[in-house]
């Protein structure tokens, strides 16, 4: 079995503010570590070996790392820092980690992404790597279908990895049961965005959009790792229902706060923008701005959803709506009161004031380092 | 947890070739009740239970079911015939078909299949349940998009039924833990066939097509569930042993054989020749004919394989130079000797008598079933 580093984790003395980035730190070691100590590597020979290459640096590019943060922070507030079984954890946080690379790979392909994380996707760093003398278009799609099938293999590998992590087995049942139900409900999210993208944007209904972020941000990206930390450290049910009740708002909360950033740039090109709509993405923002829109400006937007490119000025004229609409102020003041709500649930909870303080500060750290604010926002008035 | 029928399972007196066909009609039973009575189902509502039930239909449509029959049965072998965990075992049979069914649908989107088991393909099937006012281009790609989650989705079920399906714990975790690498393996098959696929058929080595045939049917379709039934019967690390040198010569035998009744079934349409050429797929018989061919006939062949549409009277070339390049025969005598092989393999082996019986009885039984020689070939000469 592959040693992993876990030095920080051991830490017992460390606040969590402090915790947080060293922990990120050691992280990125352990994934290294993994992808390039792992026995796959080596049943990747001749032309497999580039694609196992190209699989390592994709998952191991710079990101936030949220899910294994939070998945680690949770097992230290309801393991009390004990630091048993830290390299399985770390294993674990690995394996979290693995499977999230293959949720963004199929993803990418779902909404015919070239980039990802500032470089170019995985289907097409494959296509690059086939070297065929193939047409670009067949070369294209054998990309995509050796993304399908990588993104599968790792799929398979991150379930192996948490199994096999060294925890006691009934517990590691609990969890890997727990988690394979998350990707169930990930899917469930993926597949209500596949049948709002089908449909106009006048169709689809404010709280269809809050279920597809239920499933795809809140249970996905908050729930299922602070549970699946919690269920391996032992804590009790009420513990487990505390999470779930706190991931409510927050993971709304972040998901709609990400919508906002995207707006809201005005050093952005609209890129982001402009994708969303190809590919039919309804967010919250876009379906509430919808709403307050007259009828000539929906029309426009409606039509700016069906065209198949769209020019600087529309794009501009898009944010200027959205940003205009009152929607943005709106959400922006949701996106306060869900994380009050979030405060209050933890705050009138019965865990220690110690995990309180922990969790809430995970939170603190979370929103100051994905969701910092950038550039004021043009007509958002705040 | 949902009761699956498990009569015929619980029956110690019938001999295997009475016994299969019976299981069969059981198995059936209880993936209908499997999907049918399945939780998940109540949580696909609005547009998803159409999507739900497409599904369902695909999973439960006629087949061969070969992998949970031999799971069934390897497990019979080896458990003595006892009839506990009888429940256990339907469900873990269940399990892998529906992984089976994930396989299917997303091999069914790599090489753009129309036609699955005599009906339209799942992402064919889900494009049509869209009901968007999408230009048909982008509701094909709709319907692609819910396939690949849907597969994900499926695959994710199939390992927690596997994991909760109620046999001890330790049992489990190696058997969820062996399937999972055989998933990683078969994925590895995958990728090599989009590999081939990329290049030219001369340059695709023989021995690069077996190690294909090795790992997506030896070790996906025979291996595999061989050996989950055994090490969930609790068999001794010999039998496995015996069960990985038997699985090698049969896997490929059938493979072969699978290929050549492809080119042999002279009431066929030819379209499965076509569609694998233009998928770029590298049989060992295509491979094989090429090698014996002369210029201008390899010249033929290979811009087949870079054709766009292939008439009725190319077809018919086709299959008459493989037929007469002695290829075919050669793979037919390679066929009957792999066969003794694997006889010869069990018969030297330390399994009882019976375990010998049954295995043997139960190759047979698949030879029969799933082999049935079509009309004489053209040429084959026998």
């Amino acid at each position: 079995m592959i040693s992993l580093p876990c030095d920080v984790l051991m830490s017992e003395t460390l606040p969590i503010q402090d915790l947080v980035p060293q922990l990120q730190a050691e992280f990125e070691t352990a994934l290294a570590v993994f992808l390039r100590e792992h026995p796959l590597r080596s049943s990747y020979t001749n032309g497999l070996t580039q694609f196992y290459s190209e699989l390592q640096s994709f998952v191991t590019r710079r990101a936030k790392r949220i899910r294994p943060l939070l998945f680690l922070v949770s097992h230290r507030i309801f393991s009390g820092s004990s630091t048993a079984h830290s390299e399985s954890l770390m294993r674990s946080a690995v394996a979290l980690e693995l499977f999230h690379s293959f949720i963004l790979i199929h993803d990418d392909i779902i909404d015919r992404s070239d980039r990802r994380r500032g470089e170019p996707t995985l289907h097409r760093l494959l296509e690059a790597a086939l070297h065929s003398h193939k047409p670009k278009a067949d070369r294209a799609r054998l990309g995509v279908n050796a993304a399908i099938v990588l993104g599968d293999i790792l799929f398979a590998l991150a379930v192996e990895t948490l199994l096999e992590a060294g925890f006691p087995s009934e517990r590691t049942q609990l969890a890997v049961g727990a988690f394979l139900r998350y990707v169930g409900e990930t899917g469930r999210g993926e597949l209500l965005d596949v049948l709002h993208a089908a449909r106009d944007v006048s169709r689809v209904s404010v709280s269809e959009i809050q279920r597809t972020y239920a499933l795809k941000t809140t249970k996905y990206t908050f729930e299922c790792p602070l549970m699946l930390g919690a269920i391996l450290a032992g804590a009790p049910k009420a513990s487990l229902n505390v999470l779930i009740q706190f991931t409510k708002p927050v993971g709304l909360a972040f998901q709609i706060q990400n919508d906002l950033n995207e707006f809201r740039d005005e050093r952005a090109s609209g890129k982001e923008i402009v994708e969303d709509l190809f590919e039919g993405k309804k967010t919250l923002l876009i379906r509430k701005a919808y709403d307050r829109l007259g009828k000539s400006d929906r029309l426009f937007l409606q039509t700016c959803f069906d065209a198949t490119r769209l020019t600087e000025a529309a794009v501009n004229r898009i944010r200027e709506l959205v940003l205009s609409s009152g929607a943005f102020v709106e959400l922006e003041s949701d996106v306060s009161r869900l994380f009050a709500e979030a405060i209050a649930i933890i705050k009138k909870s019965r865990l220690s004031p110690m995990q309180q303080s922990e969790i809430l500060g995970m939170m603190d750290y979370l929103k100051t380092s994905t969701l910092a604010p950038p550039t004021r926002p043009r007509g958002s008035g705040g």
